[in-house]
């Protein structure tokens, strides 16, 4: 009854053969660089319409590359997003991610200024890392804090901002969008409702797998 | 620029007031014993296709609130799910909530078996939690492994089938979801390709709250 002859890479393979056949059909054109991260969160969520709605920055998919290449760290807004970063793959990049949302002295300082949690992990982790990839899948507040950050100086290696819901959220994504192509950040952001923490997820690891091939083309089913 | 006096749960009701009112602008009847569940997938997701593609076995939600009153436990099949379910729910329902997939057994017996590791997750499952919940937000094979299982004698508390993907997707949610019904098991099922860990945890969350709410019907904002 199980179709034990397909292999999760087997899987995935003929999962990214359907998705590029039925963008085609769609009359969809990806500009080739974002390609891997369009179809990845595709893959994610089975909804094309992520083919619409991702936006990205100027090479910014390049440029996160570069910043996986040195090292740079991720740091999601959830820790639902952080459990989706690949672990093979940041292994592979000698990388690491992070999320300040469960750790108390962010509690503390959420507390003490009236704000959210998500807006006081995005202080400490401009502070304590201001050269990461942030990831935010969840909070609005979260993009509204990294915008902040970026007006008085902070630059990311790159912005991912692909909150999910009905308050503030569309008005949190297209603003953090206008900032970073502002201020030369890069920046890959999901327009309009939609997004989530395994949208988030999904992009890093689009990123990583692709740094990761880079260094090792020859490398197959290490996912 | 951030606006401060949106708190997490002032968002959070006014977003199910805006789903509410959509629902009813897209002329979308759901029954009301299902209405917690549709309404916060859409809340994880603001894709209202849920709203068609959730189904669930006659009192499906009932049984599941009752299970949990029990103090069932959730078992996911994706770390990522597991992340996504509400702590503090779990603990005003003395509940618990685990996933097998990086257990080493469960990674050596996929290894033996020459399955994957969600089905061999799945059917430790069987084996050391009878009753459980069983939350699959990634894995078909995970949902025909549970099939097997109830088709010889497994009789979980609810089965919560919602894998996304392009691949053996559709079929293992539309079998599921008959043996479910022949064999009188619980399920809630989102039919066709949509689906995922944040939908998972999702479904779990508004069973948790519905269940702890019934306990202490005066507790706000403890999410």
């Amino acid at each position: 009854m199980i179709p034990q002859h397909h292999l999760p890479a087997d899987i995935e393979r003929t999962s990214m053969q359907i998705i590029a056949k039925e963008l085609e059909e769609r009359h969809i054109r990806i500009p080739r660089e974002n390609l891997a991260v369009v179809k990845r969160v595709i893959h994610t969520t089975a909804d094309f319409e992520y083919a619409e709605t991702l936006h990205f920055t100027e090479d910014a998919v390049q440029k996160a590359i570069e910043a996986l290449h040195n090292g740079a760290t991720i740091i999601t807004d959830t820790n639902m997003a952080l459990a989706g970063v690949s672990k093979p793959g940041l292994k592979k990049l000698n990388g690491e991610a992070l999320c300040f949302m469960a750790d108390p002295a962010v509690a503390q300082s959420a507390k003490e200024s009236g704000t959210t949690r998500a807006v006081a992990a995005m202080h400490k982790a401009a502070k304590e890392y201001p050269g990461a990839i942030l990831a935010v899948g969840n909070a609005p507040t979260a993009l509204f804090a990294i915008a902040e950050e970026i007006e008085n100086g902070l630059r990311p290696a790159l912005v991912i901002g692909v909150p999910v819901g009905f308050v503030n959220v569309i008005e949190s994504k297209e603003n953090i969008f206008a900032v970073c192509e502002k201020h030369h950040v890069p920046a890959i952001v999901a327009f309009g409702r939609k997004g989530g923490s395994t949208i988030a997820a999904a992009v890093c690891n689009a990123l990583i797998y692709s740094a990761a091939e880079m260094l090792d083309p020859t490398a197959r089913g290490w996912k």
